[in-house]
């Protein structure tokens, strides 16, 4: 997956010590996304905005915040993670890739 | 330091265990450049094309291959590495924000 006529900031995002790292890109038309990579482990993160999380490479579970299910998604697959609530998402074996999009 | 009229591609290059992960750029007039990030640590690199480093956030020692000198860069200072060469890369304390120019 790529994305073209974007613009790119070159310094990271670092969260949990660089279990994940992400770098922004704003799109042509404005909107914010994160390209990011999560190390093996299990992490909590709040959201502000609504967030569509794509992985686009390995794997994760996940957790919406007030839920108690936890679901798989595999390479090519997505989640919604509603405004003002969060997630926690565990990894295991290889790193997985995501494109989170700022809704 | 922002790229315009780029293209990104989303899943990131893991090295070293995920203690080096970078995304790459495409910029408009077709040079290969990557975004990366570097946690502490002391990490070797080999080169096919000659590279630029720009350090954009901490900072780094690096060692050429072939030289004894280690040479400290911060942040917005920037060191070369020849073609068919290589480098060791050494971080301590935060981690290290660059940019990577395929020359």
């Amino acid at each position: 997956m790529e994305f073209q006529n974007v613009t790119a900031t070159a310094k990271a995002n670092v969260y949990f010590d660089g279990k994940v790292i992400s770098h922004t890109i704003i799109t042509a038309d404005g909107a914010r996304k994160t390209l990011g990579v999560i190390l093996p482990g299990s992490y909590h993160f709040g959201t502000e905005a609504a967030e569509l999380m794509e992985i686009v490479g390995g794997a994760c579970e996940h957790v919406i915040d007030g839920t108690d299910a936890s679901i798989s998604i595999a390479e090519g697959g997505s989640f919604n993670v509603p405004a003002n609530s969060g997630f926690t998402i565990t990894v295991e074996g290889e790193p997985c890739h995501y494109v989170c999009s700022f809704l």
